[in-house]
Order: structure tokens, then sequence, then C-alpha cells
């Protein structure tokens, strides 16, 4: 997941309706259900218990696969697993202020030049020839077609960044260092005095996008983490609503636009959101009442850097459901299991 | 839900895979959760707890809700529901059994009757001028095409009346009188010596086709309890293995057949059955203890003389489940809200 509920990723390949209407959540756990229980039979395992891991839309699935089948696994651990991001159970910018505290806490600055550059590209966007020399300073095989291009390519890398903030290096959603956000803002602030603020984005982004070193110039590639399938789905049932905050984030602000989500899903797809599903479906406001009433035997657990930790359940649940965190506040083990999940 | 098992009903309005593929339990359940969700969202009445009651199908349906809707109810009350009646967890001649015992315990005279006129229609059918000679005995208004429907007709017959053997007068599924089934048994009893075995039979199925002898003569409408659509539903998911048990049924004898029952799905609906879908969805062997680990708070309840009781969960399972039995080992609680479930 990542910050597709602004939807600046066009969708290329375009599937029917017919096709992607089993792209659900339902049929998933109903796919699990039926791999895991042939798998049991096929292995004579049926006397096996199974617990399910998962992590961010992973562990989602493990949790709600847990209440919904009960009689196939007896326990999941639910890693940075949002199940509360739906509707209005958590405050809307509860995820970009997240993001946002994980570039404040490595440095001040980083954040103000961060929080300066919507603007500052906005501006240079209107120029004559602002294309062309924004295009030149974030070293683009093409010439952008609009400003807000950039922008969304900029705001997808902070969030992924945030996603995956690990204090060791990774390589799943793109080649990283250790500590990635740490690094991007020892980017951004080390640039020499009189370096403007785009170019210090650059330098900074360029961790996310260009660890390697192997790139010579960028294709703005709309959909580089192969979001199609999700953006289907957040235009059907995974209605996370997103916003900015003008005092908090570091992004620029803007309101949850139900409407706007809408049209865009409209145009794409041919669909309508169902806002209100996912908490009728598995729970919403009563959604830790019914974890308790079961003995869930879920673990939902993320580090606090985590920018889907606000849409978790973490605090007085029950005694099953604990968080596991390192000493930065961040859980290596969820992190694994997110990386298995999200493989998977 | 009848003797649909044996498919001795021809479909006649024959929908698109496409509509019928919506007609499922799990569809069912999230109608209803959006349905209740709306409804107390709608009446100001979030705070109100939900207790869902069911019987038959409904029964399941209220069981399988509280197992997969926790949080929109705290609790059912499922009545008859064969939860347990799929794959091998029940043996498949329990239902056919509990019909026959149903007669059985009324008069063996009367079981013995039936028993004996299986071969008699067969007898009877293969001579010359056979079938109008029984079109006349059962007064049809059409000649019989086969001896095979008038079995169909009356198998049909005496497994509503064993679902419907209420110790008061009925008028749901035909209009009845209390306790028909000894009503039935009277009629096949009471002919004077010399009546013949299809004679007797005839006197006794009118009290289920015609009690209050406004019939002139019968049509063998093939559909008489509008189940096209649980065919449907039995060719797809509701896959429930029955046989008639050569010793112990006064049924025909014959084994389950799951191929012949898969050409007639593929036949008449193009479908190919799951027969192992529900346990994996609801659970199967480890139902029981799927419940115990929740504290389900569901209350299975059956009379023993019904013929589902056998694929329901009575004994044994936790405190929260109990029956609600009367002194004749019915119930009139639980078949007051099968009768309401029906109708929903």
């Amino acid at each position: 997941m990542g910050s597709q509920c602004r939807m600046e990723a066009e969708v290329r390949h375009i599937k029917s309706a017919t096709t992607l209407s089993h792209l659900t959540a339902e049929q998933a756990l109903a796919d699990f259900a039926v791999l895991i229980t042939e798998l049991k039979r096929n292995l004579s395992a049926e006397a096996c218990p199974v617990v399910l891991f998962g992590g961010s839309y992973g562990g989602m699935l493990a949790a709600w696969m847990r209440l919904k089948y009960p009689h196939i696994a007896i326990g999941a651990l639910a890693a940075s697993a949002p199940v509360l991001q739906f509707e209005d159970l958590v405050p809307t910018e509860t995820f970009y202020d997240i993001v946002s505290n994980d570039f404040k806490r490595e440095s001040m600055s980083c954040f103000n030049t961060i929080k300066d550059s919507w603007d500052a590209i906005t501006y240079e966007g209107q120029k004559n020839d602002g294309l062309q020399r924004l295009s030149k300073i974030f070293h683009f095989c093409r010439k952008l077609e609009i400003a807000e291009d950039l922008s969304d390519w900029l705001d997808s890398a902070y969030s992924y960044l945030a996603m995956t903030d690990y204090p060791y290096p990774t390589d799943f959603v793109m080649p990283l260092p250790g500590n990635p956000i740490k690094e991007v803002c020892r980017k951004i602030d080390s640039c020499p005095d009189g370096t403007s603020v785009l170019e210090r984005i650059f330098e900074g982004i360029s961790v996310f996008y260009n660890y390697t070193g192997a790139v010579d110039c960028f294709e703005l590639d709309d959909d580089p983490h192969g979001m199609d399938g999700w953006n289907w789905q957040a235009c059907t049932e995974m209605i996370m609503p997103l916003s900015s905050s003008k005092d908090t984030s570091m992004f620029s602000p803007y309101d949850y636009n139900y409407t706007s989500n809408q049209e865009w899903c409209w145009k794409n797809f041919h669909v309508k959101p169902r806002p209100s599903w996912i908490t009728t479906e598995f729970g919403g406001h009563d959604f830790k009442s019914a974890l308790k009433m079961f003995g869930s035997n879920i673990i939902f657990s993320n580090g606090l850097l985590d920018p889907w930790s606000g849409g978790s359940v973490l605090e007085d649940v029950s005694e099953t459901i604990v968080a596991l965190l390192t000493e930065n506040g961040n859980s290596i083990i969820t992190y694994h299991f997110s990386f298995l999940a999200l493989k998977s």
C-alpha cells in the first residue's frame, strides 16, 4: 500500500470489471481457506495447527482470516495491519503525520525543506520553460507534462520510505540502505550553502530512486510498485480516507475528498466505491470488542514509526494482542513478516 | 429444504448462472450484514444488540452469521439447523431414518405399508394401462408419464410431513392438522380389510396434499414448494449427501450417488457442485471446537423427531448450546422460529 489514496498513478492496464471483481479481500481469504485445507489434506497434516502471518494489507488479511476462519487458523500475527484505517475510525491526517514525523525526528531542516518544496515546484512549473527546468533538475528522461506528476513522484517516495524505514539494508520495494530516511535527510541537509530547495530534494530522493547509482535518467513510471491491483481495491472496498494537515504534515495540505476519489474510480474502473463495506464485513468501532470476546489469538504488531500504525490495533485490546518493539520503536520481527507477506 | 437431494423436480425456470451466482449463503450473510447495519443506523439504534433467529436453512444462516459477523450479532438461535449435514460428518442415511422412525413410532403397520408401496408402484407401472390405473387411484388430473414421478411425489410429502410434524395445526407448507403423521397413519391403517396398499397410501397422502378437501384432482406440480432456488444451491455449495437404508428406512433403498447428482446439476444449471466448500467456509469436523473456543452464544435447538436433527449440533458442545424440547421431544419454540425463517 502506498499513497494510492491520492491516486496519482494512471492505471495503464485496465482489466474488465468481470475479471477484477474477484480481486477482493473476501476472495483472498476464501482462496487461502481452500489452499490451506487442501494443502493439509495432501500432506496428511489435518491435525497440524495453522498460524497466519502477514504485513500491511497481508496483515489485515491475517487478522481478518483469523476472525472469519477460526476453524482453519488458531492465531495470527498481523504486522502493520491498518484494520482501523476506514471510515472515521482514526483521524484522516494520521498517516501523513507519521510519515512527516519520521522525517522531522531525523532533522527539522530536512522536514522544512520538504515542506517548502511543494510550492517551489508549483512556482517553477508555472514559469516559461519551468517544466523543462524541473525535468533537468530531477534528471527525467522525458520532459514533465505537468508539475503535479513530479509532486506525486516525490510524495510516493516519502511514503514508501516511511513504510520501509528499517535499520538495515533492504531490497524489496527499492534497494535501500539501513535507516533510509536518515540517509535522505543527510543528503538534503549536507548540500553546500546556496543549494536550492529543489536541488536538495533531488539529492535526497535519489537515495530512494537511485541508491545503486545505476539510473542515468528517471522514467516517470506511473506504477513502479505494481499498484494497478491495489488501485482497483482502493476503488471498491479499501476506502482509506487520508488527508494532509496544514500544520503537522510536510506534504501539501489537502482535505480528504471522497467525491473526487469517486470520480477517479468511475473514470478508471467504472465502479463506485463502497466506503462502509469493510467495517460492515470485518467490524469497525466494535473491532476491539469483537476480538476481546473471541480471545482472538491475534498479535497486532508494528513499529511506532510505521505510518500504518495509526490505523492498527495496539493498546488496551486484550492480553493476546501485544506489540513487539525494538529499542528505536521499530519492530524487526514485524517487518520481516511484512516482507514475507508482500512477496507472497 | 426437502428431499431435493433426490432431485426429483425438474427446474422449470432456469435463470442464468450470472444471476444465480449471487444465490449463495455467503451473499445472504453479507446482505444481512448490510441490512442490519443500515437499519440500526437509520433507527439511531447502533447500541442495540442483535440476536439472530432462523430455522432449517435459515438456522444454518443464523449460526454461520454469528460465526462470521460477531461484531454484528451477539448470539443466535439456530433451529433445526443441519450445519453438520455435509461431506461425511454424519451418516448419509440419518435423514430418511428419522423420517421413517417418525412414521414407525405412530404405527408399525403404517411404516410397513409405506415400505411396501414402492415396489407396488413400480410393479403396477410396468403393466399395460398401469400408469392409467395409478393416475386414477391417486386422482391425478393428467396421466402419469412414468411411475417414478408418483414415487417422488410421495417421497417429498413424507419428508415434508416429518419436517412439519407439529402438535398443532399449521398452514405454511400445506394446510395440515396437528400431529399430521399420526393422522396420515390413522388413514392408512383404518381402511377396511382388503383395501390395497396403493389405495391406503392414497388415503394417507391426502392428509398432506388435500387436507382441506378442496382438491378434485392433483396436478403433479414439479415444484410445489418453490425449490428452484434451493436446487441451485444444492448444485453449488449445499451438497448434503442423503441415502436410504435397506433395513431401517421406509423409502426405496438407494445409495448416495454423487456422480448422478453432478450430472443432474450440469444438465440443469451447467455448474459443478463443490462438495467440500461449506465445511471449508464454515467449519466441519472442527465446527464444535470452533464454537467452544469462541463462547459462541449460539443455541442449536431441534426436536428429536426433526429429520434435520441428525445433522445439527446438540450434545456436548458447550454450556451455551442447549436444546429446548417439549414433552414429546418436539420443540414448539424451535418450530415457531423455523416458520418465521422460512417466510423471511
